[in-house]
Formats: C-alpha cells, sequence, structure tokens
C-alpha cells in the first residue's frame, strides 16, 4: 500500500465509527477527487483550530470571542443553567427551542465510577459563576444527564451541593419518547411516565 | 453553530457513507482533541496529495515515481493483464495471493448504459501498451468486473476486442462464496456454481 493511503488509513480509522474499511474507502475517494476538493478538506479541517472553549460554561466558541454565542447573547436567561454532558446535547436542546437559559458542558459521564478531576472542576466553575457574575443564586439548575443510574446518582450529588444556591432544581422529564411504543418501554420507563402523567 | 463547525460538516458530509449526522460527531470529537491531534489528522490527508495515477495500468502511485509499484515490481508477469474496476478491487485481489500479473484499473462502471470515454481510453491505453511494450500480445487476459448484467455485457465487449492481441481471455469465477449459503443463492449464481464445479 502507498505510504500516505496506509497513513491516512491508520490516522483516520481511529476517529469515533470510522474504523479501518471506511477510512480505506475514503482515502481512495479521495485520492479520486480533484485537488481543489482536497484542499476544500484540509481547509475545513484546519479550520476547526480556531475554536476553543468557553471558560464560562465549556460550551465551544471562536478563540476570538470572549464567551461563546451563548453566553454572548443578551436575549437569555443567566439565571437558569442546564448541565449537560455534551456540546452535542446543547444543540440538540437549541434545535427543539425549549430552554432559554444558558448551560453547563459537564463532560461525557462513564456508565460508572466516580467523577473526574475535570467534572469536578467545572461544577466549581459553576459554583464560581453563580456566587460572583449571579448575586450569589439561580431561578433554576435544570440537571440534563442522560438517563443511567450513574447519571442519576450524580444529579443527586449535584442536587445536594447546589442546593443553596439555586431557587429550584429540575431534572428532565423521563417518559414513552415520541413514536415510542409502550409495550416495548421497560419498566423503569413506565414507572416515571406514570408518575408524571400529565 | 460555529462557522468551522458547520464548514465542516458541509464538506464532510460530502463524503461517501459519511452524511450530516457523522460529520457533526466527527467535528465535535476532533475539535475535542489535542492539536496534535488534529495537526496529525491534516498532514495525513494533506499527504494524499502526493498520489497520482500510474499512466501505464491507472492504479495509483506517489508522484515522484515513474510507474505503480505493480507495474514496476520485477517478479510480476506483465504478460498477464486482469483488468478491474477499482483500485481497491486490486487491494482485495492482491491480499488474496492469486495474481502475479498486471493489471488495468478500468474505472467503475454505471449499472447499465454506456461505456465512457474515459472507459474507452483507457481500454486504447491497454491496446497500446500491448502493442508496444508487450511484442503485440499477451498470454491472459483476465476481465474481473463486477457480475452484473453490464458487466457481463462490456467483459464480452472487450474479449471481442482484444481476441487478436490476447492467447488466452478468461473472466473471474462465480459460484458460491466461501461461507454463503447454497439455500439463498440466486438462480444465476447458482446456475454458475454448477457449470464450473470442480
Amino acid at each position: 500500500m502507498l505510504s500516505p493511503i496506509q497513513r491516512f488509513i491508520d490516522v483516520f480509522s481511529r476517529l469515533p465509527s470510522l474504523g479501518p474499511r471506511l477510512a480505506t474507502r475514503l482515502a481512495f475517494y479521495i485520492v479520486n477527487q480533484e485537488k481543489s476538493k482536497r484542499e476544500e478538506l484540509i481547509s475545513a479541517l484546519s479550520l476547526l483550530n480556531n475554536i476553543t472553549r468557553c471558560e464560562r460554561c465549556y460550551f465551544l466558541k471562536m478563540d476570538t470571542a470572549k464567551v461563546c454565542d451563548i453566553c454572548g447573547a443578551n436575549n437569555r436567561n443567566p439565571k437558569k443553567i442546564a448541565i449537560v454532558e455534551k456540546e452535542t446535547d446543547i444543540l440538540s436542546i437549541e434545535k427543539s427551542g425549549s430552554w432559554d437559559g444558558h448551560y453547563l458542558v459537564f463532560g461525557q459521564l462513564p456508565e460508572h465510577g466516580v467523577l473526574e478531576t475535570e467534572h469536578k472542576l467545572r461544577l466549581s466553575k459553576l459554583k464560581l459563576r453563580i456566587t460572583h457574575e449571579l448575586q450569589g443564586s439561580v431561578d433554576e439548575l435544570m440537571i440534563a444527564l442522560n438517563p443511567t443510574t450513574f447519571g442519576d446518582f450524580v444529579a443527586s450529588v449535584i442536587s445536594e451541593e447546589f442546593k443553596h444556591v439555586a431557587k429550584k432544581i429540575t431534572k428532565i422529564g423521563r417518559g414513552i419518547p415520541t413514536g415510542g411504543e409502550i409495550e416495548f418501554a421497560d419498566e423503569e420507563t413506565l414507572k416515571s411516565a406514570f408518575n408524571r402523567r400529565i
């Protein structure tokens, strides 16, 4: 195999959902493109270098910006903060138009285990944000972690830790997803769906 | 959405098997990597610019090389030529170790229709190769196009056109693939498998 192709496969097959088979296919596809198309890919990839984390909420921002678009927006309520695991969770929530507050990107949780230093750091940062910028309290802290056993445990730890600086602490609702079937829902989901009936 | 991320999604979702969902996931994954990992991806992608086509067989070669590794190898038989559709077909055949001759990459065939100019050009190039470099004839021309109706039609066109310059013209064998089940084989495959019984 030509060494640039081998190198491409080695490096790109490490990306999630890619693997050696698809990486090989991509390598040959890209080689067969016009040079200008390849340059387009290179430049799109290089542009990602201009992105860093918002130091306030850990969402992404342009490195030239002071804070991210959400922290910087003046039509959002900074006294409402949703804690999510991943940046892409924010994209989904924003697309649904169901939150006009700010966020904290908490970092992905392992399936079980303990909180990492980074998670703890982000929680202390959030506390500092509430103390220094928000007069010591928020109106709502919404915990939108993925509903796993460990996620639930972490949610209760966070609730406990923030109960004196949040007027209201909420968790994301659980139930049958739209389009889902009651027949196939697991016991825990059904229990939540009945308890939270509207 | 931050513009570099949007740009990445636009450009990378055009690649085969990627699509906007996976491209989005990759963008966020890559942004979350160390800068050195991103540079590794950029450099692996840029290296593909050093690859061009072998003018003899249309396989890929380094642009600094005169011909591809296969055309340049001195332990292969240039009087045996296999016609394949794609470069990746060569990789699969080479991995199987079942061919010690040279190749012609013919280009992917549409499902039906007519041969494109590029296909015709490559066939004339092959004829020139046989006339100028191989004393006007090869020992075997093996047609390894994908076994579709149009592929079979093209194979017969090639057979006709090369019958005076090839001592033997063969086609890739058909039958039940290893691990396949007779019960689920289609009629045409079964017919071939019975006709070519060994």
